[in-house]
């Protein structure tokens, strides 16, 4: 998994029958010293993830592993809102802070 | 999954029988400001996306999770033309403006 | 998929064994206009391709989704030849020109 | 698999419910010649590693392979704890050195 | 499949059970002129590769279709030992020469 921050959303009507009703989130990729990189993705919310918030990834058949992305044409899913980590003993981001 | 633009088409007769009409497009991958970035992708046409149309598109084993992929040997497909996406609060691109 | 230039091959007696009578060919990666790029990939041929061929080849897991590969530790696949391509509407390869 | 470094965990409580009790463990990739790069992941512990070891991770569907990882939507996993490595013929790393 | 010399070996107790008895080879990536890249991977062994050899790895769910990684959280298996290669019609590689 990878920790990015939700940027924005993306809405597409044409689309696979199985995405019906599914949430796409622009996200954008930080590094473990939370400063954003231009890596980005798109991803499926399975858990009511909210704009600014940090959230963790997973990508290709492990995104499928939700009840909301079994089986779809889907490769990257949003799996947690990240509340904190820490990197070397110290803390790097608190979401409640 | 990645958004990209439609900027393409790749023809090939030799291929494996699994692939009979099945379209392939060529796919500029896009960075969420919607600047061209060098990256591309031959995708196979899911929903009957054209010229010109940004799309998202999925890879890996996801790829092979819609009806005209299914069990083929394909990496990546086209599952979604975007209407629109919002960056940080901003409306990024607008198909019908 | 990537579209590629066949510009070698690779022989390996000493391999798995459902790798037997297997023929690998070394591909360099081509940008959306026809030029090398730095990426290669050594491919299992499921087409037939030859020498200097352009063709377009499958990753991963779908690698495996050709009667050539399926179950085999072969995670690349050329899965056509390329006729040609076009690119902004303009033609950029034609096999037969 | 990647070689890394334990350098601090992330702490998520709103996330799918197959992951409930999994520790997360931000990695930080090493190259052979045991510098850190500036590739990192997120990886569920499945070994009981602790912070500041020298660990491998398996990624993709691989990353599923174990008791506590498989069905979930996790693509990474730490699947060894690091004892040493020797490159060229010289020992690099010795654990209990 | 990428090509890669084998350049050391990894030694790691604690893992998961199911690795037990697998031989972990640092592999570095070469480029199709032989030359040595930046990438490198740590792959289980599936055909008795020794030291200094050039191999081919497959990687993904790909790595888990031979006897030795079947159902292991592995994701990167070297499956062949290369003998030879060309490369534009020249002989880039002799194991024997």
């Amino acid at each position: 998994m990878l920790i990015g921050r939700v940027v924005g959303s993306v809405v597409a009507t044409q689309k696979d029958e199985k995405l019906t009703n599914r949430k796409f989130l622009l996200v954008q990729v930080h590094n473990p010293q939370n400063e954003p990189t231009s890596q980005y993705v798109v991803a499926v919310d399975s858990v009511g993830a909210g704009p600014e918030d940090m959230v963790m990834y997973a990508t290709g058949s492990s995104a499928r592993q939700t009840e909301l992305t079994d089986g779809r044409p889907c490769d990257a899913v949003v799996m947690a809102v990240v509340d904190s980590w820490d990197l070397g003993g110290e803390n790097i981001y608190e979401k409640w802070a």
